[in-house]
């Protein structure tokens, strides 16, 4: 095992690094496996026991990285220490009280996952693309906001009459609402009124961008800095 | 409290404007609890005394633009200047009448949410570039009528026989044709009958561009507007 | 009534113009309306009235043009030439068989409509873009053909044993696959085996794009035909 | 039959080609039709005979082009070498032995649509734009990975104590996750609870862009290689 420090001072754990890729994801197949309703009491066990590995290996690693980081504060408070650190912990914490009632926090497991980001290089163009987008972003996130509302008050006062158990409060019109501009549209509530269907009819054909050209915008984004970058590239 | 007039001769109230979008923000809060069912008298008439702070102070907050406004018609006659007064209207309309009959007024009160955009900056450069692609959004929002009128007249004709209680009428083709073109897709009505279902098939194919194409033509003219400020800030 | 020629020899009947915008529409209006369950007798003499007389006008505007058109043949058997005759056609057609036998040509009345496009400038824009990507979208399209076609022989294959009355046959799938890859999904064909729910997921992540990216394709290339219109009009 | 070879030493078998081709749609959509339940059987004879005229012919292409092919084993071993075989071995290996059990092997009969790919031109430009942003699809294919599977465990979490029938597992949650997140919404399984349908808002309106970002990337990668091949077309 080759210990070193990359240039921002993270422990870099060398081959190790693989490995633990490896047991993320096996972690995350066995969780999703452990929710299956019919498993046969010796397959169960096995998930246990792998999962008890699992945590053994985490809090060796996590022991490792608090070891060697310089300065240990550092990485101790950085985001992903704070991942690490609440990827073994409901596990020690599951041990002296009732399971049931902390199920809730094996949920926190799931965190795992978010180690793997640290092992994607080029995330970089993805965050400078954000960032060139903010201002838009948030404008559109703030319309999609009101247009949402508008259309949670517009959908209660139309459809509430005629359907008072899908639209029960303003509050089902905006799972409505948002089922809607993103156009998922499960049909699970839909308006049936002729003045509730020609509301959605405007809105829908009006509103529309408004959830969907933020999606736009970071492409267009990303394909812009990946050619200032080959331009850079190509004259310097 | 500071009052300044900005370079267009609107009324700035400096610290109380901050005070203002958070009471919109609640004052939306509150109209979307006093929907739920089962609130209890205590906690109603709690809302409903915020009801009454509220219409104070935006009350008081007209009265105050329109006093330091110079000249007082261009405020009182501005897009704002009538949001404001309708944010206020309803709740002093409906004094002296019947609740339930005006309630259909109390709808104008979501008008208080655009005063929300007032507190915005950077919203010039989303109108230049809906400006910028006017013409483009005309014709496909154009298309997109004649599309869904055919869609709706096709689709009744096929469909109409063996469906008469979902395809009632064109009217209920268009809700459909609607629904469909935006891919939303409820799922209360879809056809069933072999030659409906060619028909939406080749629809589909190649009429959705007609709904998502003007959210492309808006997001790439804003990332082109981006590109030309910036343009300018470096040469010039 | 001024009658001229445009540059291409076709009539134009000056303010005439715009009655024909209005009577389309309204004709639209009234087809619709005609649809509808539950109208009285007497709305109905009038609707049927409405149509005698729109078909008048109809008429008396075929025959000026056909009159005025030189050469008349290029008139007559020009696209729009077709169209207006086949707006009227049906009508006269009508009146000496049985209606309901005849009445799936009155379908032809939606021909109408596509006058409305005559009126419209700018429509060069959309042609040339269309024109510019035709290659890529020819491949995409092709491209669809062949995913819904092995997203229909799947879904078959994997749901019939399960599910016969809703995958009867390849042609049940190829509805499926369409309705699912635009994404509309109506929720009257889904998978419910693993098999075939494993074999969707994986067709829809990496699939999806086969039908979006022609829209993309398009607006991206009538932002650059705008593009090259500014710079020849501030170089020129 | 004139027979050549490109310039990658492939056989290209002149005239034939478009034989081939008509005889892979008629042999796709004959396929298609045997899955009808309520064939008649002299129909049914008829595609049985179809059937095995297809398998001849595309028996002797493979042997033209195994025989010219220099060298004989890169034909054999390349990506339409093996799909030219699958196209006709279920055929052949189904004559000796029962037909329902090796009625799977069928479904590559499906192969053959591959051998269409080969016919078209400017599949470069494609490949092409592939390659160019290689790098972000991968990143975002591996988002949606992580997002769809903690959408999948937040779901599970809040729903299956509600909706145990629908939510048995991580695995529906799944299924849930992406059929939400492509905004298809069959309408099989949505959230009821107030945290379920709180969870999924927020995730949709963050979230729905790691789906739909890869498409336009792609679409802007075309614009600019076919930018790029004008621009030297010109200046070269």
């Amino acid at each position: 095992m080759k210990i070193t420090l990359d240039d921002q001072g993270r422990v870099k754990l060398g081959r190790m690094e693989c490995a633990v890729v490896v047991l993320v994801f096996l972690s995350a197949v066995t969780f999703s496996l452990e929710t299956l309703p019919d498993l046969s009491p010796r397959f169960r066990r096995g998930l246990a026991v792998f999962e008890v590995f699992s945590v053994f290996c985490f809090t060796g690693e996590y022991a490792v990285r608090l070891m060697y980081a310089r300065p240990r504060r550092a990485y101790a408070f950085s985001f992903f220490g704070w991942v690490d650190l609440l990827a073994i912990l409901p596990f020690f914490l599951s041990l002296g009280f009732d399971l049931r009632a902390i199920r809730l926090f094996r949920l926190f497991r799931i965190f795992r996952l978010f180690k793997l980001t640290k092992y994607v290089k080029g995330m970089n163009r993805l965050r400078q693309s954000f960032q060139m987008v903010r201002e838009e972003l948030f404008l559109f996130f703030f319309a999609s906001g009101i247009v949402i509302y508008l259309l949670a008050m517009g959908i209660y006062h139309f459809e509430h009459q005629a359907q008072p158990d899908v639209f029960r409060s303003v509050f089902d019109g905006i799972w409505w609402a948002v089922c809607t501009l993103t156009t998922v549209g499960y049909g699970d509530a839909y308006p049936v009124t002729l003045a509730g269907r020609m509301f959605t009819v405007v809105i829908l054909l009006t509103g529309l961008g408004v959830v969907a050209v933020p999606t736009g915008l970071i492409s267009s984004a990303l394909s812009r800095i990946r050619d200032d970058e080959q331009r850079q590239e190509m004259s310097g």
